[in-house]
């Protein structure tokens, strides 16, 4: 029933699953080991002493950060007794000391003092925990949300979106990026009802899911709102802009700002092309695969040719961690394409 | 400290105030007699079977609907011990068996099975508890909401309507509506992100609060969002449109389906006006005193002639309880300048 399992130095037992679904009671994936490490890297950079890893499964998480980082108290939640049960013999093989709660998360947050980091990674939407970590959140606490649900918010299934997200997704080539941004917009909006304020400090994507860690403060500051805009968008050539314009659809809204605190990525070298591009605060991405492809160009220039060729013409540009065909650029889309050609 | 009021066929004690402030513990506030005289009505209308009172202060509300309804099972809680000794003492006085507790109302919410009323009453905005009473209430379900900040419902501090009701706000002077049409888009839109669908069936509003029922359904649909709108508004001659229009300022959005749900109104005669105008589908009123005073008109004109005079012209018009100098029409303002001169 059970298999040893090892991520970094640490062995767990991890329950025999051949394939992740939402009816498992506990799940370990090995996918999100990546999403593991930048948040001890992300700990250790910002240093919350008191952490709650509230949907904690094999306590992979929560051994991780008792290991590799110096933190006071890990509480480790999880509604499920037998994901506990396998916490606490998890964290007793790796000889390492947590506070275990089996509790529905929303009750705990409500009943608990507050936490300087609390993470949320549940399968499939966040949305209905983010507005009780909110109400638990100290001031200048980090917020780790991850969303698992991609087709919604890559505009596959725009109703879902609308309903969870308050937002019109947009189904293009740089919807994972927009999907990082929508998941802001909402946590921001939830978090403005109650006097707080998020600012996203680092984002990560893999392939099944999008992360983001927020700094939460006490905040009756309206600029929030400056950075939720529309997108119009024109399907036909792929021009957009923020401001209305004729044949476009409208879409968002969503958070147009920076993704990335430059302070946390400067020496972040985890993910290829994140420390790059954090430093371009640059709306989207192009995939140059897709733009090839939708305008009928043989373009054969490498990537990296391209990006410097773009920097010698005087433009930003850099790859993305989103997309490998992906370039992050401010160069606009009708110019790129001479590029390409 | 204390001493014996009476409402209705109920004699309960209430501490000795002055003035009604935030800071009290408990209070009794004769102003919304009213208010409960129409839960009352609205609880032998739907015959909800189990209630929650959420912040039942005196437990007045409470005890009220033990003699005046008949219910199975009525919960009254509050966050501070007083109000539940308080309420103790006044169930026995008057004879009624109520549930007791004393909690923090999210924990109760989400520890507790559902409930088919809830009635949210706090000091200020109800928005923080919207969420975890949606997440509590059955099915078809009703949820009762009432509203006492209104200076950011009435757009005098549209900073904080934005960020609690992420909605911009119009002051002008059917504003006591628009604050109704921001509460209900508000909850709808917290209620859509957990699959359920908010239906307003009866709004009232008295001089320091706005009181919304809503009916609470499973619903995955997105109907919702085609009844939320932006307003355009042009503050020189009063017109306005849901399309936008040059030399318009934008406010909302706001919810602009029906407030009423006929059934509970073609009986009820507590509240002037009420049933009239709830017959009449339409968005907004006019205030004939102010939009006089606005166009220089002296119009000498009683407001009952003038809806005689509107209906014989074709239209429909009522007077509104929102405001005694009010009518409620489907007439344009320009047409109804017309009929002031």
């Amino acid at each position: 029933m059970f298999k040893l399992e090892t991520e970094n130095s640490i062995k767990f037992y991890s329950p025999k699953n051949e394939v992740i679904t939402k009816s498992l009671p506990v799940f370990y994936n090995k996918e999100m080991k990546l999403a593991r490490d930048v948040t001890t890297y992300i700990i250790n950079q910002l240093k919350p002493s008191r952490i709650l890893d509230s949907m904690c499964a094999t306590g992979i998480r929560s051994i991780r950060i008792a290991k590799e980082c110096n933190v006071k108290e890990i509480v480790a939640n999880d509604i499920n007794p037998l994901a506990i049960k396998l916490t606490k013999k998890n964290a007793k093989l790796n000889k390492v000391s947590l506070s275990l709660s089996n509790k529905n998360l929303n009750i705990l947050l409500y009943e608990e003092k507050p936490f300087d980091y609390i993470d949320i990674d549940p399968f499939g939407s966040p949305v209905i925990f983010i507005e009780p970590a909110i109400s638990n959140i100290k001031n200048n606490g980090i917020l780790a949300i991850t969303a698992t649900d991609l087709g919604p918010l890559y505009g596959r299934h725009p109703s879902t979106c609308r309903r969870r997200y308050n937002c019109i997704p947009l189904n293009n080539y740089f919807r994972k990026e927009l999907a990082a941004r929508i998941l802001i917009y909402r946590s921001q909006i939830i978090a403005s009802s109650h006097d707080k304020s998020l600012i996203p400090v680092f984002v990560d994507a893999g392939q099944y899911y999008i992360r983001v860690y927020f700094k939460c403060t006490k905040s009756k500051s309206n600029k929030v709102f400056k950075q939720h805009k529309h997108l119009f968008y024109n399907s036909k050539n792929l021009e957009y802009s923020f401001d209305y314009f004729p044949e476009s659809t409208v879409h968002g809204p969503f958070y147009i700002g920076s993704l990335w605190d430059k302070s946390l990525t400067q020496n972040f070298n985890l993910i290829k092309y994140l420390k790059d591009e954090s430093t371009l605060d640059v709306f989207g991405y192009y995939d140059i695969h897709k733009i090839c492809k939708k305008f009928k160009l043989s373009s054969k220039i490498k990537i990296s040719t391209l990006i410097d060729n773009l920097k010698s013409s005087g433009y930003k540009a850099s790859r993305t961690h989103f997309s490998p065909q992906g370039i992050r650029s401010n160069i606009e889309i009708k110019e790129l394409i001479n590029h390409l050609t």
